[in-house]
């Protein structure tokens, strides 16, 4: 089983399950997904990340000690990864650096796709040179602003631009472009790779979990 | 259809097979293979690396007119991996920084096993400060010595060193272990996450081909 980590508090099923699903339905593995306690706003700032670390730190263990054998942190901003990493026996994967990874495997120029100022961090640095783009989609500055019916229109717009800079693959720096279904979307319209963060965290840990699993 | 480069070159269909089979059972896509021409014994030195950049080249072309949607480059080295991306308008994955890259999403220590006396560049310079040992099966020199009775059990033996060394994650720095299916081997007696070059290169190739045929 593959834990699935959700940096936001809810109690909507279906809300909770987004993410899990996508992994389970991609690569036809197992996942359980938990979210962290009293942080309804999830992570937007510094203080709600210090806040949110040891409840991730926390989660992960627990989600360890009930058989998960991968886990997953459903942000691309990898918060807590490098805390979490050092309690578990398991991998512990993030959508931002997973997300990056698979970029640079393709080693082409890279347009991000974010809904803050700036990429996360963990994207910036592991893509160095390779980053010829960064933008935001036009009134999108939070995950909500992603679910209006306009959402996917300006991602795609936002998008389109990037590649008008010279990009040749697009990563998205935000999981709630997960949540509306934009790659598909993308992909439909376009003929580049398009990396989700989630899509990519759930390769990663499905492809350990299957390896892991034939030869149990 | 994913086009396998294998740079060496063969006659015997047996041999010019091993990868891209490994590629298309792992992952149940469509695989070609060819081989670059008059090189029997492969890439072993600077000179037969610098004779073969043009051949691969030549092959990544001709597969990617043939129909070819990602190639995938047979090498822990990434022979010829830029001039090639320079040339075709696809992805092209080496096994080299495949397989660092999927280490580096698990963030844990690496130990890496190869062939030659020090670990390829592609792979030390991407894995950085997570390298934590690198070894060679004793009494191997060549990937015809992994084909003896005792390849495996060097293999092996070596693996528990590296583990010992502080290694959390196991990565391959030659697609001869992947002819001689040490990873299965390795994932049998061990409970670390063993990375395969030629898995990981077809993990990348694999889902940009299936995310753009869902699409087209």
């Amino acid at each position: 089983m593959i834990g699935v980590i959700r940096v936001f508090t809810t109690e909507i099923e279906e809300i909770l399950e987004q993410h899990r699903k996508i992994i389970s339905k991609s690569y036809g593995v197992p996942t359980i997904n938990k979210c962290i306690p009293d942080q309804p706003l999830g992570i937007f700032n510094v203080e709600t990340e210090e806040m949110a670390v040891p409840k991730i730190v926390a989660l992960g263990k627990r989600l360890e000690q009930e058989g998960c054998k991968a886990l997953t942190i459903i942000c691309a901003a990898d918060p807590a990864i490098e805390e979490l990493r050092k309690e578990v026996a398991i991998p512990v994967i993030g959508a931002g650096s997973a997300a990056a990874l698979t970029a640079l495997a393709l080693g082409q120029p890279v347009g991000v796709l974010g809904i803050t100022d700036t990429p996360p961090p963990v994207i910036e640095n592991l893509l160095g040179n390779l980053l010829v783009g960064y933008l935001r989609p036009e009134g999108v500055t939070n995950t909500t602003d992603l679910l209006t019916p306009t959402g996917r229109t300006r991602g795609l717009e936002a998008v389109k631009q990037l590649l008008n800079q010279g990009a040749k693959v697009i990563v998205f720096a935000c999981t709630g472009f997960s949540t509306i279904g934009l790659a598909d979307l993308l992909r439909q319209e376009l003929d580049v790779p398009i990396i989700d963060g989630v899509e990519a965290e759930g390769l990663f840990a499905s492809t350990l979990y299957k390896q892991q699993a034939s030869n149990a």
